[in-house]
Parts: structure tokens; sequence; C-alpha cells
């Protein structure tokens, strides 16, 4: 239904904007990092090789003109974008797709949707950009339910409003990325979101999912920017009240804000919006201890200086995005404005990095764009290309993935020590070799940072996602053991259930099926995230 | 059962600390306020004067320890101390009083008294410091609860456990003000949490009614302090992981905060602490024209820089509190750290406020402690000790009562004209006379401030707390219809009610009451506060 198709089996579209020069770089990378001489390379799945189920539910009449059954679209929605399901999808292992993708074009054709839904027993899963990485997408596997008909907010893609006065702007939940900040530029203002799958997710999936963002202190995650709510729940339609702060009861935003689909579709928000920045100050910061480092980064943001930028990168992760030399931990600092220069700022943060050994990039400090170029910029490159290597990872047995926590002060460097020695372990138990497992910070508060650890193995092709989950069970075991949360960003989906409940107050967990019965009676909604149907 | 008694019926102990001096001052202050020559002075109201209904319900010998009828507890319990809630005292309306009040010693004396309120269909009120302004300590008027038992925190009252790391302590829900910043001190931090009814106040009540406090921007409300809590509910105890942010879920956290005693008993909660400030930079600017003044804050809140106080002060009420001279608006500011000076925040402020008109006191900028001398100063002393004169303004039927909201800025100029326009007719509806009716922000967000009003109006003493709701009610409306919440601090108790149940999203009254159903099935905490109970 779209001029220019996704690819759906991996990240971005059919036509695949990786060079073969940066393939060869990143091969070469993965020889030396993993020690394989020369990799087999699996071709990606075509759609002819792969044989869906049939339909278990018929689109009615009524829904016609916005729901589809074309293989395309069922095998485009069956997954998130995770190594362990670009891993199914390499496998050409497609044997649970939606039955039905609906395209709703207003609010009255998502409400006919969930009656419909509703009518039949068919499990409706939202879906936003398909950029996750914790199954918040796939069909429930429960016998309850009848069909699975996923729900695409795709036509929910613009700006309705924009409020100069209050920096605020009201934007539909299905907007992507690129287009949400493309709309907004006439104005001046922006959202800054710029997580890493910027381009293939949206603002209804970052509310819904508790997504982080651009910025490492103050406005961490989306939470923060949601003003007010608009949405369809199987028993009508709910809008919270704009405002910038209010003590009336508990949030209802806070209720939806998480929810992963579970309450409703988020369909519109009110969000608040930040000045375009034009004055900056950006260096990189050079440690030789790790936990001195993170005491530098501690220090800063209990500081209330609250720099945009100030991501700590271990030695040997930096080493592997070429913005290291392997020997030094890398702390990339920015201050924005779009209000007053930053110099007293960067000034403090860089005497609290020297009082723990940190040494800075004075050049890059009197640059224009320097968070663009150096250290930075080379950092910065590679994370943004990221997500378009994991299939060609994949392609090759290369296994990369993630799992990543926040942890108070405190505890991090048991958290950081144990984890990493349990991901290493985890490694070679699971594939039999020695593999990576480093860390970096992608965002920090006063009480602790959020660490982010990315880990990389070579595996058996055919047992991919077995063995993905495998490794990711051993780190997130040590991850929640530790007094981490099984996730700061990525949400739970059904990847992180068990250690969601391992985490979440029982009593907590009674009280959201609670509500989640008063707002989806049938437990339509996305079954089998956060909680479950009775009985199962 | 404590050494130094409250007074049941007014603010403070029963040894009033209010000087004939100061007394006088405002005797004149409201006599040339309000155009009354004299004031006839009712005494307040002695334990004799009262005969209290007889306990509905019997104390059981298991709990004989920790619950009491005796009459002062009874009597203190009866109301928070708004000025409707001290008019009915100072009539000597004591009509519906909890029948018990208990001071449970740990969680399980908790557990016991709410299995027994549940065995016995009593309502169980929590009680944390008494400040409240919204009848939220009020036991309830419907018929199915034998009886209504007041659970007071008092005993809660340590800090258990400091971080200094992480900077956060683990602390008991009942600590007052006063006693949580005593505990607080040796280790160099502060919760700063100085809202006006501090010193009667609790952590506990705070995080209930989502209270208010030192901070005019960033750490404004107690919700961002939370770090995590447990909870006692009449089905078991809860208590969520301390983390510095998690991405998993809806927030259990903030299910609790504003919850109002209606979900559970906070008994004790991580909280985020801040370095005690060793640099400050303050000073006064005033302004010829409240909307320019609102604009020059506007641009403050949306700068990033984050001023400890940035309260904006009408010109009427500057005057009023000695701070101003009844011509100029009068924004108090500030800016605190415990890391750095701050000449270059105050100065780009300042530039701020020049450009919307705002002339500052240079000598204030240069003198240490300028906060607690000058025009800060006569307002934060006025501001400090107002609590303490509320029984003597009604005891000579002077009514001074607040609302408080909050607006995103583009809608501010209307509801604030708008609101002004309603409370003065309505203080000329419901008493007679003419009053006042002045604005002032108590802290700013980028995409709006928290207006509060405060109006003083001369009652009829026979009528005071009807007359200070009829009042209250047309402001709200126009709060509320103008956009803003009912309440930015003050919680929703059983006055706010009304417009509470116009606010919040239908929908979310649902999910709520079924949360709260699945926590507390027979509906014995404070009910009517947020919802009712099934058929009510």
């Amino acid at each position: 239904m779209s001029e220019k198709r996704r690819k759906f089996w991996g990240w971005g579209y059919e036509d695949d904007p990786v060079s073969a020069e940066e393939l060869a770089w990143y091969e070469k990378t993965w020889s030396k990092h993993l020690g394989i001489a020369k990799f087999d390379v699996t071709p990606p799945p075509r759609m002819e090789e792969i044989t869906l189920r049939a339909p278990r539910i018929a689109i009615p009449t009524s829904l016609r003109d916005i729901c589809t059954s074309e293989k395309w679209d069922r095998l485009f929605h069956s997954y998130g974008r995770s190594g362990a399901e670009i891993a199914r999808a390499m496998l050409r292992e497609f044997s649970n797709p939606p039955d039905i993708v609906a395209y709703p074009r207003n609010e009255t054709d998502i409400i006919n949707v969930l009656d419909w839904c509703n009518s039949i027993d068919a499990a409706a899963i939202p879906f936003g950009g398909g950029s996750g990485v914790v199954g918040g997408v796939e069909p429930p596997k429960y016998e309850r339910y009848r069909g699975a008909v996923t729900i695409s907010l795709r036509n929910f893609n613009r700006v309705l409003e924009i409020d100069k006065t209050s920096q605020s702007a009201r934007i539909q939940a299905g907007v992507l990325g690129p287009s949400l900040e493309e709309q907004l530029k006439p104005s001046g203002l922006t959202l800054r979101f710029f997580l890493q799958a910027w381009e293939f997710s949206s603002l209804g999936g970052w509310i819904a999912t508790r997504a982080g963002g651009h910025y490492a202190t103050l406005y961490t995650q989306i939470d923060d920017h949601v003003e007010s709510l608009r949405v369809v729940t199987p028993s009508g339609v709910l809008e919270s009240r704009r405002l910038p702060a209010s003590g009336a009861g508990p949030s209802p935003d806070r209720m939806f804000i998480g929810s992963e689909g579970t309450l409703g579709i988020i369909t519109e928000a009110w969000v608040r919006l930040h000045r375009r920045p034009t004055f900056r100050a950006a260096t990189t910061v050079r440690f030789k201890d790790f936990y001195q480092a993170a005491d530098a980064v501690r220090a800063i943001s209990q500081a209330g200086l609250y720099p945009a930028n100030c991501r700590l990168v271990e030695a040997a992760e930096a080493e592997f995005t070429e913005a290291g030399d392997g020997k030094h931990d890398l702390l990339v600092l920015s201050f924005e404005s779009g209000d007053h220069p930053l110099e007293p700022w960067m000034k403090r943060a860089l005497e609290l990095c020297a009082d723990y050994g940190g040494e800075y990039d004075k050049d890059a400090l009197n640059q224009k764009d320097s968070q663009r170029s150096g250290a930075a910029g080379a950092w910065r490159n590679k994370f943004l290309r990221g997500p378009y290597f994991r299939e060609h990872q994949i392609a090759r047995g290369v296994m990369r993935d993630t799992v990543e926590t926040a942890i108070t002060w405190d505890r991090f460097k048991n958290l950081h020590a144990n984890v990493k020695e349990a991901g290493l372990r985890a490694i070679k138990e699971v594939t039999g070799r020695n593999g990576s497992f480093t860390c970096r910070f992608t965002h920090v508060y006063p009480d602790g940072p959020a660490p982010y650890f990315t880990w990389h193995a070579f595996g058996d092709k055919a047992k991919l996602p077995e063995q993905f989950f495998a490794i990711k069970a051993l780190a997130s075991d040590a991850m929640v053991d530790n007094g981490g949360t099984i996730t700061h960003h990525h949400a739970v989906g059904r990847i992180h259930r068990r250690w969601y409940d391992r985490q979440r107050p029982e009593l907590f967990a009674k009280a959201l099926s609670a509500a989640k019965q008063a707002l989806d009676p049938k437990f339509i909604l996305n079954p089998g995230v956060l909680v479950d149907p009775k009985g199962e």
C-alpha cells in the first residue's frame, strides 16, 4: 500500500542503502572481533519462498476499504526488528503472522475495527513504526483468540496544531520521526526525540513504550514530553486535559504512557517541544578508567548543569565504532540551547571531568558542529547507521544485541561488573566461543545512570533466535538480580515479560489488570504484553 | 498523646506563637483592605464547649494499644486546615468526627487496623500532618460505613537510610518537614520541599496529594522526587523497585502518587535529594504590567535556566505582604546551586526580564542572603507565617482563601482575567461587599504557569463555611471552564470533587475505580475521595 515498500524482514526500505564499502568495513571488523576468517552469507528472504497460514478470519464487507490480507502486509507486520526477530525472518520462519492488517484513516475506523475484533474474539495489535525490539507486535499464541488483527497507525501522520507560545503541538500518533520534524520545522520548534530508531518509529510508539530520546539528561524519556493524550479503547474514547502540570489525582497520562497497546490505542498527543538549538558547546573527554569516568558523569549529573549529551562509552565499544583508541573510555559531552551561549556550563562540566582524570578535546570544543565530526561524529554515524546492518550481521551468523537498564549510583559498579561477567559467560556457554560485551550510558540521572550493554557473538545460524534469547536471558537475570530494571527505554513486550514479572509489584499487576478489564473487557488488546488474560 | 498538643481547630500548637503586635498589624491591614472599622472577635473553641457523638464502633482488645476514642484525638482529626474547615471548627461544628483514631507503630499495626476496618465495614482514613485544605481527611457521610477510623502516620517519623552516592534517602511517610530536614542535615543533603505547610505536613501526605514544593521550576512537585514507594493496601503490601528511571510498563509509583489515600497507605519512600545550596543569586524584578511580567517569566521558563525561585506576584498582592508598592508587579527570582556560582544564569534571566521592561534590585543581587531580606524577605516572612493567622481572620469574619491551577501559556491571559472577574463577582454576590482577588505564580513550566489566586472578603460569621464554598465554587467554575486544572498542588479531596469529575476522563475514572477495587475490595479507604463506592 505504500509507494516505497519497507523490507518485510529487516530495517528500512527494500532498496537497501548499505554500500559495498560500508559492508566490507563491517565484515572486516566482525571478522577481527570474533575471530572468524570468512563468513557464509545467507541471502535475504523473498516473499515467494514463504507460505503463509491462510487467514483464520475474514474481512467483513464494512471494513474492506481499510483492511487487507495481502502477503506483504502480513509478513511485514509479523515481527518487530530485534536481532532475534530478524533472525527468525532470515530463517523464513513466519508461522504466526497476523491474519489481517487494518489501516484505519480516522478514529471511527479504529472504533469499528475494535468493535469487530471484540465481536469475533480476535486479538487487536496496535502497530506504530514497527521498530520495536521486544516482541511487542507479535500475534499472541493463546488459543482463545480466533485470529489476530494488526492495526497500523500509519495514516495518523499529521501535526495537527502548533502552539508556539507554549512550545507545544498536537500530533497524530502514527507519524514517524522524520515526517514529524519536517512538519514542525517552519515553526522553529522541534521534539528532538532522536532515538536510534527515529526513522522508523512513531510518536505513539514512543509514548506506548516509554522510549528514550536524544537528551541524556532532563528530557530523557518521552514521559515528560506528554502534555495530554487521546486514546481509543474498546470501551470508548478518552482524552486527558492539556496541562503543563496537575495535582488532581493520579495522572491519567501516566497510566497510558508505557501501556504498550494493552489499554487502548493512542491516536494523538499534545507534546512539549524545544526551540531549535542555536548555541552549542561540544567535545569528547577521554578517561583511563571506566569507573572514574562514571564518577565524573555522576558529578555532572548531580551538578544541575543538564548537558544534552553525556554519553559515556567504554573503551572497547568506542574502538569498535572507530571513535576511540581502545585504551580510553570516551565521554561524548555537549550542551545545547536556543537561548544563550554555553561556555560557563561546559567549563564547569570539564572541571568536574578533570577532577576524575578526564582530558578533553580542545580542538573539538572550539569547532563548529563538532558533535558531527571527530570522535563524537564517528560514534554518531555508526550509531545512526547501526540498524541497517542487523540483517547483514545475521546473514553471516554474527549476533549483535543489547540489554539496557537503569540503576542507582550506589549499585552501579556491582551491576556493571556482574552483568558483563554474566554476559560474557553466557556467550561462551551458548555459542561455544568468546564474544564481546561492552557498556555505554545512554541517559543519566542525578540518582543513577542508564547503562546500555551491547554484545557481539558468532552463533549457529540454524539456532540464532534461541541463542539470542538464551544470551539475553542470562544477562537479564544478572541485571534484575543486581537491582536494575529490565528496561530503561526498550519496553517489555513479550521478550522481557519474565523479568518484568519479577520486578513489578504483584499487587500493581493486579490493579493494572483490573484497569485493563475496565477498558478492554474481552482482553483483545495486545494480549500477553504486560499482563495475561485470565486463566493463561 | 503528644507532649506539645496541636490545636484541634487551627494551625500549630495550642501555645499560639502569634504576637499581639503581629495581630495588630494584620487587623489594621484587613480593616483598611475590606473597609471594616472594627472587628468583633470570636474566641477559639474550647473542648468542653463541644459534645461529640458517641463512638459508633468499639476498639477491639487486640488494637487497644494503638487506638483511642479520646475527645482531643477525635476533634483534632475531624478536619484539615482550609479556611472553610477552620470556620466550621470556630462554629463549634464537629458533627462528623472519626469514631476512633489509630496510631500504628509499624506496618503490621496498619495491616491489623485495615483488616479490622474491613471486617466491620468501617471507613479507614489515612492522616499525615493534617494540613490539607481540600477536605481530604473528613469521615465520609455514606450510610454503608458503620464508623470511621482515622489512621495517623505520626509514628512513622524516621529517616531510615541515606545513600549519599545517589543522593537519595529511604524515609518513613509520617515524618513532618522540620524533622525530615533535621534528620537529613548531617548528610549535607536536603529534600528542600519547603511548601507553606512544611511545618505540619508529612512526606506521605505530599506524595499522596502531589504537593508542590520549594522549587519553582524542574523539581516542582513531589512526583519527580519519588524513586520508589512502599504501600500497605487492604489486599497486602506493595513495594516498587528503587530506580532512577524505568521503561517497564506504566509506572507503579505514578498510580499511587496523587491517590489521596484511596488505594493504600504509603508507609515509606525512597526520595531524591539535593545538595545543600552553597551558591545563590537572588533579586527581585519590578514590572509595570502583569502580562508583560508573565511574558518575561515565560521567556525564562523556556530558556533552560531553571531558577529555584521564579514567583511572580501581582502588584496588589505584593503590597498586601509589604513586599511591593502596590504599583509594581514583583518577580522574586533566585538561583541556587551546591556546585557552581550562578552569575551567568542570573545575568541571562535579567536580560530576559529587561526585554519585557523588568527592572531589578541591584543591591539585593550583591547582598548575601538577599532572599531573606528586602522585598523578597518581606514576602517570604508573610508567606511562612500565613497559616497561623487563619483562625484569627475567621474569628473576625475575615475570609481568606485560595484557588490554584495550571494552564498553558496560550490560554493564561484569558484564564487569569476570567477567574479574577468571576472571583470578584462571586465575593460581591455571596457577601454583599467588595473583596480582593489577586494572583501570583507558584511554579512555572516551559509550557505554562501555575497561577495561584488569593482572595479576601468579609463574610457572615454564622455562614462562613457555606460562603467559603460558594465563592470557591464560582472561581473554580471559571478556572476549569477556561481550561485549567482544579488543582496544581492542593489535591482533590472532597472539596474539589465536583470539578475533578469534570476534568478527568470518564474512562480513566472507570479504570481507577477498577484498580481500587482490586486493592481495596470493600472500598474502605478514604471513601468519596477521587472515586465513589458503587451505588453512591
